[in-house]
């Protein structure tokens, strides 16, 4: 199948400013960190880097929230040294201080200081907490649009949790390991037997017998449906159906009664991105076991340094490989955890992976038809300012499904309530 | 007011051979070492490098200091490996042997040995002690002027005290924050409560109480004067003085009784330098506490990883930012020691700040004159061949003061005596 | 004498694809890995990198041994994490099965599995056990050379070690190290009198009295024999004979029954090398007390970090030098072990010396033909496809020499039997 070109590759992995994706992405909310990470009013600065932008997040006294140019525009110094105090954050070497939309609110060294101020602004986006995450929108303030409304984050507090950590690797690549439903079977076989999140569903027997699954992919308003079509009984198919909304969100096709989960892939620069992780249930609160299987790195969570949201498994311990669970299959990579066994090999490929020499199979139709249609809202975004599908709320109002139908139905027709969000409905799951 | 263009940081900043800056620099006699880093007559040589050149330093059987290219003249292998013995320094691989000045004088492998060796000679530069400094020029032997005559370097031993740190940053940054009174009251503001070679003196006091120095800039023989003016009782202005001595030395205005103290800022390469810093009293010893606080690491010196210049804090470990410590407002910035408030900020504006988006005011009067006079330096002395200010060692002989003068008294007229070395009269200070 | 221009020496240093020197490593048979990286059957895949191509060795369930493309072409993850079992290495993304020719066998994703895989070969290359080393031959299958026929490698099992350390260096300048006997006198005095594997010879004691030794370097079939002429008794000559087997095989000069030595050194990349290092003796078992001497580091070999080819005496750490062992002389460099005396030398001329700045002296007359011989095979495979000396394995069966002559004789004529290799008499030493 065909390779994807050098300019392509790279139209579609870089997104700094400036960049076609880069503008596409900031069209969107994305996550800019975990509420955990500014957990009350005048806590430190913390310093985040989204889409190649180095910027402090900060929650003032009214716990407002900010998201800010790191550098102070006086002469350059980090605001993450900042004292956050009196609403606002002050640059701890000449005291300029900064409301949380960048607005420079006070230069004690200048005499006719709040005329000053008025036009001292540090390059700022709003930052919003919905759910456990704070969401941030980095593009033309004229054109945002409403708040995300994926349903992972509007749940009550006690169905869902929400993790992250860093990937030293391009978005695109782990970003694509979220819409490749046929690597479960083989990477992940180790897991559907023995993680708490994963096992036990009836839908992991289809998973490990039929290591041939067929694929059809539809466009949905915000971007795919990938269904995964493998043999069940006599006469039937079991479905799994993953949707993609743009430009990166993705979820897992669930199993059992477990609770469902799936991802939102943040570009940090070009080379690294941040993996955030869910699980929610729609209809009933976690389980202390789920969320403590969650916080312990399970599931698609990782186990990470305390203190900070890099894996403890990495680039530099190889992962903590064991080649004697791999041999006794107990994983398949030798890699432990699901999340890892992704972001491993996702690393291993180098930090941007050169897409010119792949060969794609059918299998990979969801990631071939996502890569055609994030082109294609790129450049009619630059050429046409074309708004692209998933900006509007409308659009993130889906789930995953795992589903068994006779051979002869269609996944899309009927699945069409099952891929919808509607509350107090519980997933459909096998 | 107007930012820096980035062809004039670039001049600026960029102190390797054969750039203005760098040629600028040669002209003068800088710190290369400390005296101690070289104890005793044939001790290990130790690697220096400076304005971008890589050398080693020895110091050889008779106590001639020696600093010459780090490279074998043969095949390129590091003399720093070398053995210092029989007054000269052995290169391990084949034993060529070299002086003090670079000038070889044995290849054990030449039957002609004499002959062969009188054509073989290091680059090598005079390294000199003066105090407890070794003191290099690198530049042309044929204009070498009278060595430095800073009065820190020339005081009886007992009375002063010299350390050094590896700064992560241009050297023109860190240069910038010596001459840069407006910050004290900011960063610092903890230090002149509680630093044992701060704290005490009245002159805090007018430090902390008037956020709005103004600042008045004089041209000197050597560089410049940097007049901050603050309000004092009534009818009186507290005046601090900090002079600048072309290419890189500043003194901070004294406190009291407390010793005297300043700076030299040496570039090691365009990302990197060492901030030399030193306390010295022009009338009287140290007392054993002070000279103990030094060691410890406050006032202006920092406390180093043992057997190295690099800070304990340094940027590898958030220079150790205690936010509970900030909060209390204990330390402004949540880093502890004025050494390491200033490093900190400074280093967290990245190797070479770009100096384009900058937004200087009034209180960064001092910096503005200083760039510029470093500029027109520069050019002059590429153009034209004139020899810069601070080359002769009278332009040297100068103290910073701090003085309470009636409002209507010029800080110049007044300072004349205070700002100028006068042995056995102490610092002016308040 | 001459210095390198600087396009000869890319073209001496410069091993990767498509460049003229890496094409002649290509030619040969060279060490990939040592045989105790893949003990069995099924072990796991090992890391290879070679002539700056990124690769993974493997030893399938037959005992088959592959080299093959580090990378799975499907989409790229590692297959070091793969699945080295029922014959072949699985991706452990999503099980694509390759054989060790590269040949994919599997791709359990595709209904016609084997007429898909027919099409899919990754890269790859022999890989063939002789004595404790893997060898490959990383160019055209169609002119490739019989195997190699070191003698090293071909005596009995106990009679042999050979061990490998990473290099942070370009290979020449290692390699240079290897065929440069004038400084061992210098550089290994200490190593001369201690070692257990080179102290008490009595071509020892001509070593070190005589550090001008005269060199006269000769044309052999493969390369070159390096000759160092030293004064011995009255009216005779202490002649060290080092053979140059093209592209990078050296061997030391014996001393006494000690066992002889060499090297093998292989470009990982640009600015890196594998250095192996080997001891045998010709006629008889190594003694218990010689191996344990070589595993614990000593003669050419060093002591590594457990688990890795790194040595435990590195860049990082300063080679762990020890400057009173220095002063007191049981050091020439203050390192310890010849390994790493070389070793750190090499390193400390920086990834890629520049050969352009170098002083050339008669003692160097075998480097200086060295060079000019590699870049003549280099430029005649280029241009006209001429295989280069030391292909044939039989330029391969040379031996190095230690040997008192009469003053009159010639070295090459007396010692004819001497550097070939002659099954069942031992090395001519002294």
């Amino acid at each position: 199948m065909a390779v994807l070109r050098k300019d392509i590759n790279e139209l579609l992995t870089q997104t700094g400013p400036g960049t076609p994706m880069g503008e596409l992405f900031r069209q969107y909310w994305i996550p800019a960190l975990l509420a955990e990470e500014l957990p009350e009013n005048d806590c430190p600065p913390v310093r985040v880097k989204l889409l190649s932008e180095r910027m402090v997040a900060f929650r003032d006294s009214e716990g407002r929230y900010g998201l800010v140019d790191e550098f102070c525009a006086h002469r350059g110094a980090s605001l993450w040294f900042g004292r956050n105090e009196g609403s606002g954050l002050r640059c701890p070497y000449h005291g300029w201080k900064y409301d949380v939309t960048g607005q420079c609110i006070e230069v004690p060294s200048e005499a006719d200081n709040s005329s000053f101020c008025q036009n001292v602004q540090l390059t700022s986006y709003p930052l919003v907490k919905i759910g456990d995450v704070l969401w941030t929108h980095m593009g033309d303030a004229a054109t945002r649009p409403p708040l995300p409304e994926f349903e992972w984050v509007h749940v009550p507090g006690e169905q869902t949790y929400t993790s992250k950590r860093w990937q030293q690797c391009n978005w695109l690549q782990a970003f694509e390991g979220g819409i490749d439903s046929s690597h479960v079977t083989f990477l992940h076989s180790g897991g559907l037997k023995t993680d708490p999140l994963f096992r036990g569903a009836k839908g992991n027997e289809y998973n490990m017998k039929d290591t041939k699954p067929f694929f059809e992919v539809a466009d949905s308003d915000g971007g795919l449906f990938v269904g995964a079509r493998r043999n069940a009984e006599e006469g039937e198919y079991y479905w799994r159906i993953t949707p993609w909304v743009m430009p990166a969100f993705t979820m897992v096709p669930p199993r059992g009664d477990h609770p469902v989960h799936g991802h939102f892939w943040v570009p940090i620069d070009d080379e690294n991105c941040w993996t955030y992780s869910f699980d929610y249930h729609p209809v009933r609160a976690l389980t202390e076991t789920e969320r403590q299987a969650m916080i312990d790195g399970h599931g698609v969570h990782s186990k990470n340094i305390p203190g900070t949201y890099r894996p403890t498994a990495n680039m530099d311990n190889d992962y903590l490989i064991d080649r004697e669970a791999q041999k006794r299959g107990e994983t398949y990579s030798g890699v432990a955890g699901i999340a890892m066994q992704d972001a491993s090999l996702q690393e291993s490929m180098g930090p941007i992976v050169d897409r010119s020499k792949e060969r794609l199979v059918p299998a990979d139709s969801g990631i071939i038809k996502a890569r055609q249609k994030l082109r294609k809202a790129a450049i009619a975004l630059r050429d046409e300012g074309v708004t692209p599908p998933g900006v509007d709320p409308a659009h993130q109002r889906v789930r995953s499904a795992a589903v068994v139908l006779p051979q002869a139905e269609s996944f899309l027709d009927s699945c069409r309530d099952a891929v919808k969000v509607t509350p107090g409905v519980a997933q459909s799951s096998v």
